[in-house]
């Protein structure tokens, strides 16, 4: 088995998890929260600095770089990482997401999906073994199903064949995985709002037998009072012995009610969007930072943040370096960003640890206006 | 006096010296080469990577801070070194290039010159007070006069009248600046082709005795050939005991056709400019990232270079990068430029200490595809 996950303490207070994730590229304290690198890259940063600012872990999707470079290039590289020189553990995406969300032309058959490119409108095929043995050439030390991700509020009917496709896809993958032993493919449970659904396509996936179950289909449009509903639901119905991956998920507020219902492992693009629009995530709520209200603000970003960024620059600096359009603006603010809940899952995990995740909540919630 | 220039060897093979400057923010020996960071940031790179790719001298400009955040906001940080942090050592220009190169709408009268602001379109004014003010609160080790930066090709007339202008204002200038013990203030010979208004303007600055000099009105369209030999006749009307700075060169055939001709200091935005649009300075010459033809080369960016790009990375990543648009990509050819230009540098001190300046450049040029 490529991952085992390791169950250590429960928080008394919420039930939320803390335990160890051990991977072929090293273990990982969880909860954990998951960087992007989409294009293998983890926006403006370079590798020295994503160690400083994640627990080792990034994510990489496997839609943009089947399309750009290709599978080739990165195949004479190693991988994923060879190419981006990459040293810590890493985790690929499907495609099924992209796929799903940003061709607007697409034909789901049972082989798989016929759908045009993003950008180009080049007709292209993707099939649950292509996107496996995509990920096998990519060489992620966690690997994911190709699943349909259909919009929230689908109608049950097509909900319901969705998902049986769903886990007739999971299943031809995993026939279809190349490396389960250096590579650890994960199930995903889909079936939007509908229990039932969810409950039958969890079901069969613990029936196909994966070595880790994400939730797919949450962070779509949903509200967040819909998401916490289904993960209620959902969380209980997978293995306590596996870890448990919500995907896409990634604001503050959002990581603490996952992980208060049980989730071990999140990834979103949320820190480093936000910093591509100035935005500053902080104890204390959002800091847009072109506002002119910081022009002389002679503050830290963030008082309550020990980074770099923080313990450096001024906000009248930073909102300097947006103002004019300068790159190391984007930079910093990433970096911080992604600091920011590194540090916030380093709290959560220790106040599980003290069984008082509901009153680490309470602080949190205090301080920081959503 | 803020600066003192330390003359140590002449290469007996071209007559380039080798020094030591000294200024209140440490010494530096030259031939340097002085990394450009506009808006109070060298373009994408943070302070102890600045370190890494420079010898520890950089340049901001005061045009654009004046402008955007403004001298109050600099003023509270204690400076532009306080603002964005940068503990080595700084010079400033003097505004009068960008007055000139970047307003379309100007008039120039004794007082100083009414312009326009280059995006806003409001009405500015600038006078050699001004300029020597505002660079006392920006707080650089080494200073600009205001000059008139004319077209290379002014009739004789007009760069007449130019240079009898410049030579007027330097003296206002230093008549007004407030920080002489800590700040070096430096005059600029301006005379554009004519090596008689040249000669003039030299022996007025002279008299009027500054730190240090700088020749301006160079690389601003004339050819190469003309270029050089304006240097030819002018650096010799300068005195010796003081550095000699030419302003705006920065290809690596320039410095050290510059060099040999006995300049001692140097600023440009050509690596980064040139980063900005993927194309990388290497040893070999100029590589553009995004052609074809790198997409698949496992080799680093200059097998020549060691800096943690060429010791990292592929081309085919880099060019995978700019071909994504991912930031990362402009900062690592960012990185890569500035080090071979610091390198490149330091190569050409040793070759002047080791006689044999003439020779290195023979074998860079062997090299060098220009």
């Amino acid at each position: 088995m490529a991952v085992r996950y390791e169950h250590i303490h429960t928080c008394a207070q919420t039930g939320a998890r803390y335990g160890i994730l051990h991977t072929p590229s090293g273990s990982f304290e969880t909860p954990i929260f998951m960087p992007v690198g989409t294009q293998a890259t983890v926006k403006t940063l370079e590798n020295d600095e994503i160690h400083e600012v994640s627990d080792g872990l990034i994510l990489a999707n496997t839609y943009h770089l089947w399309l750009e470079p290709g599978v080739d290039i990165i195949a004479a590289h190693g991988g994923v990482k060879g190419f981006s020189k990459w040293d810590g553990a890493l985790l690929t995406d499907s495609g099924g997401f992209q796929v799903f969300s940003l061709s607007d032309i697409r034909k789901i058959k049972e082989d798989g999906v016929e759908f045009r490119h993003h950008k180009s409108g080049a007709k292209l095929f993707l099939s649950p073994e292509d996107a496996i043995h995509i990920q096998n050439t990519l060489g992620a030390d966690i690997i994911m199903s190709f699943d349909e991700c259909p919009p929230f509020n689908s109608d049950y009917d097509y909900m319901k064949q969705s998902v049986e496709r769903t886990i007739r896809w999971a299943k031809r993958g995993k026939d279809a995985h190349r490396h389960p032993e250096t590579q650890a493919l994960f199930g995903i449970v889909q079936g939007g709002p509908h229990i039932d659904l969810r409950r039958h396509c969890a079901e069969e996936l613990k029936a196909i037998d994966f070595p880790g179950y994400a939730i797919g289909g949450l962070s779509v449009g949903e509200t967040k009072g819909e998401m916490y509903q289904v993960l209620d639901e959902v969380v209980p119905m997978l293995p306590d012995d596996k870890p448990r991956y919500l995907m896409g998920v990634g604001t503050p507020d959002d990581l603490i009610e996952g992980v208060s219902r049980g989730i071990d492992m999140f990834d979103c693009v949320y820190p480093t969007r936000m910093a591509r629009h100035g935005t500053a995530v902080t104890s204390h709520g959002k800091v847009v930072i072109k506002n002119k209200t910081y022009a002389d603000d002679m503050g830290p970003l963030d008082d309550r943040c020990d980074c770099k960024v923080c313990t450096t620059y001024t906000r009248s600096y930073l909102r300097h370096l947006f103002k004019s359009e300068e790159y190391l603006g984007l930079r910093l603010i990433s970096y911080h960003n992604l600091y920011f809940l590194k540090n916030l899952m380093a709290e959560i995990r220790q106040a599980i640890q003290q069984d008082r995740l509901a009153d680490f909540r309470a602080e949190f919630f205090e301080r920081y206006d959503k």
